[in-house]
């Protein structure tokens, strides 16, 4: 395959796997969600924008050169901010205030859904244990982040009277982000993947990846939108 | 806590947490399964049941004693056979073909749900990382295991035309391996967590694997009964 035909190959697994399809997604930005329903979805979330830095600092540590890890450190810094500007994760925490949940529980991730653990988990393991190039690979599915980041932040913002501009403000500096994240990995991919090993290994590799975001809403959407059954433990929203 | 207090604890998360209590067993035992929805829980069920030699070498490789390692080393053998006997795993391979199954798809674990890989991965993965006392008191579900399988067998003898007494033959040996195996853990978990730091662990491990039971079910239950959305690249059941 040529780095072209790589490339299409991975947006190929985008359009068919990225979160943007699953149902809860469609949910969520078309208004049809409760309030307890959007507390689910914004604790849950919070585990694995929490265990982001804790990725990316096991593969900056494996990564050969300095201007790699510079590169690659913007990741965590955007994540865990500078002590000045807030990071993704205080951010995170403000979208989770704004939506009316006690910023303690969020911290301390106690409810969130087993689904929601194990799939966070098992991406951060991934990220360990195989090799840097799937690793970075792994990261890809930053490709298709501007496109759903534009959905759910407009269409929450129609359609919830609880969320403000502000509560979403964890989003903005995501649209500009990604990408740079995403040019530079898939640089990255399109240079070192040469063989057809290696090509396979990257796909599969955005494949788990695209797994580890759906799975997390199908953990939200069998709980909390049909059936609804709440696993012993998880948080329950207030009737309201 | 003593442990006659300890051991109540335990059996108190299996009376609230147990997967026993999940709507998917429910229907399993009851009849309300199509084939199809008995077959997606037999291909996925057979990625746990592949993985419990991995997770048992790995508690074995701790154990100190060679006592100790021969207690563990039954369960091994117990599920990858002796050569003559089958074993658990070539059994379940057994149920699954017997509900209709491809052996070489079972195998492959090819389209198995996320849900299910990740929580049998970090099944695997705690069993490795955590103490030898949390591991051992993971495998602690196997104390509530005979009441369910008992229900299971004979529900589904009674509800499924395409069920037979063979098919079903992975779990008889079950009924009597389940009971020592508890029995010998929850020796070592009463006698080894003597300090309350050491029986919280205890406690939290149990509650874990009960979720790594109860969230494979989830998975199943989302995808094939309700509201049925089978993630991109899962095992889609023949119409029929």
């Amino acid at each position: 395959m040529s780095p072209d035909a790589l490339e299409a190959a991975l947006r190929a697994i985008g359009a068919e796997r990225y979160h943007s399809l699953h149902p809860f997604h469609q949910l969520l930005h078309s208004g049809e969600l409760t309030r307890g329903q959007v507390q689910a979805w914004a604790l849950n979330r919070y585990y694995y924008q929490a265990s982001i830095p804790t990725k990316d600092a096991m593969l900056m540590a494996r990564l050969p050169s300095a201007a790699q890890r510079r590169e690659w450190r913007r990741r965590i810094e955007d994540h865990d901010g500078d002590g000045d500007t807030p990071g993704g994760i205080e951010r995170w925490l403000k979208l989770a205030e704004g939506v009316g949940l006690d910023r303690a529980l969020v911290e301390s991730a106690g409810g969130i859904l087993p689904e929601t653990r194990f799939a966070v988990d098992a991406y951060v393991h991934f990220v360990r244990d195989r090799t840097l190039l799937e690793a970075i690979a792994s990261s890809l599915t930053e490709l298709f982040a501007p496109a759903i980041i534009a959905e759910r932040v407009s269409g929450m913002l129609k359609h919830y009277d609880f969320i403000t501009r502000e509560t979403l403000a964890y989003f903005t500096p995501r649209l500009t982000q990604a990408p740079q994240d995403s040019a530079w990995a898939l640089a990255y991919v399109r240079s070192e993947a040469v063989t057809l090993e290696k090509q396979a290994a990257v796909l599969a590799a955005l494949r788990f990846k695209c797994d580890v975001l759906w799975s997390q809403l199908d953990g939200l959407y069998y709980a909390y939108v049909a059936p609804g059954f709440v696993p012993p433990g998880a948080f329950v929203p207030d009737a309201a």
